[in-house]
């Protein structure tokens, strides 16, 4: 069972130009830091045969699994499976299968298969196909050497991480070079800022196993409990503790776990009691529609929502008075208020929730300037609970969408926490 | 005037941890493209002395200016610095100023300056200070050989960014070594796989100046022109022509240019005709009129929508007949076209645009699989088209979300288009 030191090698132009930014480079290092193989390396270079080469005998020199990213494409810039044949001087053969694969996915959406695919059915001799179950070509297992094996997979990261995690770590499992693990667990916070919580939980940052890190990403924080151990069950036996530690300490602000979305624990959270839910939204535009069905099975308590951008249609299909909207404007709690029993009534709901607000750039005033958001629940018996939020202008539309969105979904998840 | 090849060197443990992404190496790829400066090669490396010497070497031998980003900081894990230095066997010399200025930006936080802090006034002999306004410690300039220059920068990217653009850019300008562009421009495709349109315009795949690359993205295809050029000015007189070719060989498939989205593509077309849209989804759940209203300005001819998740709701807000859903069920191109038709007249509209299908990953039967959607667009005079698509069930919900959205806008770009 020989030591492993595994490098990724990515290959794309459109990298060195700065076009995309090399996600698929953070997925492996992520990945392999879970398996516990050592990565000390990561390359960069464009689709050029004399670079991919180098690159190979710089990675070749010092470690044992190469990680071949991009450049498995039908066209001619594709490189990475012809120069890594020519780097070993092995010559190509057809699979004849992979080339049916291809037509057989062309067809299944009523399209012939281009010429130019036929070359993606070409690997080295003596490399096993790696499948790939999203996209039309697959990728390839190869040890040219008996100190190396390389990898390829196409840049596309969805069909590459599927690649990853059905076929080429059962392979590294299969062939004994896993021995250790490092897991990673995520407690996920709404509504309370990085420092707050560093400052509420700061006697867990210390250099034990497992560590404690918090960081914030995209309005919300996280605290990432890591563990080193010989497999994933005393890994997690270690984390486990901390965990509801920490769960204890801080209480509601800590909404989930790891790809918990705010979604789906509201989700999880209505369709315990048997409720359901509909949406009015104004400044989001159907976002959050969007991430509630997002969670797949959200049919069984989302019942749908109007998206309101014209004032007439808050009047129209939300019953919203005009006169609230001349008094109050389409931007106050009163008028989300209205939205949210509106929506609730006429979609015969458990609940109904509502947005509205000035996500900018424009439309903004002294008054109301941009960022101002109000949301409103609706309830049984007449409740209704409207809440204001201010969030910075400066960090822009997206931004300011994306918040009240998530902002939303909290207040109707600490509701339902504290619902009886 | 040497020609001059610049590299990226990355620094830093967390980056092959997958804690962050490097988006650093994307800011360098971006400048050094728009600079002219050709740029073959990007490298991560963890924080070890041993590696970052060995990814000097690499560097240094291939090319003349080696960026090298993070591990500045005042901890003992931070050891660029005398990395550099120790590889060129130079020694380390203080430049008490530098310490100074920590302490300065210190006090003004009211704070006093850890000693940690002094190991960052260290330089190597010779080097000069690359100021960093925004944050604590400086990067350096140095040129220890003849043919090699090295600037080191904190992995920060708001210090490293304002420290490249101040200070590292007027001093490449200023040795001569800034002499040319590199300008990209891509076209954007809609409605056409990347090997069809490869086949399509393959003789302008020759490596002239500008050169012209095609590669896929998110369901998308894309044609990337690149020109090289003495100014920004003679790059675009080159793509221009060769843009305007590609643009009228390919036609309608073009849906815009770099930036552009088809909900822009979209809003623009609507505005000049003074049109105006509503939307009625089902699978989608929201994310159809989520996309068109991330555009600024989408209020003066998007009016809302009805998110129709529940078959109720397509009874109820949409007019949907009941008796339709139950002989040709929900997911059927005659529900498509009474929600476009229903949504239209209910928000008083020129035009209704719809989605119903089947996102999975439950829901799917035989006769309706996962990724059976039906589009339909309802306009005036009672004109409405129903359009089906089979989206592979293999790419999952998301995709087949997001590819029902843009392919609902891309359905009403083209019978805009097509509009007299």
């Amino acid at each position: 069972m020989p030591l492993m030191t595994a490098e990724v090698l990515a290959v794309g132009t459109e990298l060195l130009l700065g076009e995309i930014v090399n996600t698929n480079a953070q997925f492996f290092a992520q990945e392999l830091a879970a398996l516990g193989i050592s990565h000390h390396w990561q390359t960069v270079v464009g689709d050029n045969v004399e670079r991919i080469h180098q690159g190979l005998a710089q990675a070749t020199a010092r470690s044992q699994l190469v990680l071949c990213t991009g450049g498995l494409g039908p066209t001619p810039d594709d490189l990475t499976t012809e120069a890594i044949a020519g780097y070993f001087q092995t010559p190509l053969v057809e699979h004849p299968q992979i080339f049916a694969d291809i037509q057989a996915k062309y067809a299944r959406r009523g399209l012939a298969t281009p010429e130019n695919n036929r070359k993606q059915a070409l690997l080295p001799q003596g490399a096993e196909i790696l499948p790939n179950p999203k996209g039309t070509a697959p990728g390839m297992i190869w040890s040219p050497r008996p100190d190396v094996t390389v990898m390829t997979f196409p840049g596309v990261p969805s069909e590459l991480q599927t690649m990853w995690r059905e076929t080429a770590v059962p392979y590294l499992q299969a062939q004994g070079w896993v021995t250790g693990v490092i897991v990673s667990q995520n407690l996920r916070f709404w509504g309370i800022s990085e420092a707050a919580l560093a400052a509420k939980v700061q006697d867990f940052f210390t250099p034990t196993n497992p560590t404690v890190a918090p960081y914030a990403s995209k309005g919300e924080t996280r605290l990432r409990i890591t563990a080193r151990a010989a497999d994933r069950e005393i890994a997690l036996a270690l984390i486990a503790p901390v965990s509801a530690q920490l769960q204890q300490r801080v209480g509601m602000d800590c909404y989930g776990l790891d790809g918990d979305t705010l979604a789906q624990v509201v989700g999880q959270l209505l369709q315990t009691r048997g409720d359901t839910l509909a949406v009015a939204e104004s400044c989001t535009g159907g976002l959050l529609g969007a991430m509630i069905t997002e969670v797949a099975g959200s049919s069984s308590y989302f019942q749908g929502g109007v998206v309101s951008y014209a004032n007439g249609v808050k009047e129209d299909l939300l019953g919203v008075p005009a006169e609230l909207l001349t008094t109050q404007g389409a931007v106050s709690a009163a008028v989300a208020m209205a939205m949210a029993v509106g929506v609730r009534e006429r979609l015969a709901t458990t609940w109904g929730l509502s947005i509205t607000g000035i996500a900018g750039p424009g439309g903004g005033s002294e008054a109301k300037p941009v960022g101002l958001v109000y949301i409103a629940l609706a309830g049984a018996g007449g409740r209704v609970t409207p809440w204001e939020h201010r969030f910075s202008p400066e960090r822009g539309r997206e931004w300011i969408r994306h918040l009240s969105a998530n902002q939303a979904l909290d207040h109707l998840r600490r509701t339902l926490l504290n619902a009886v």
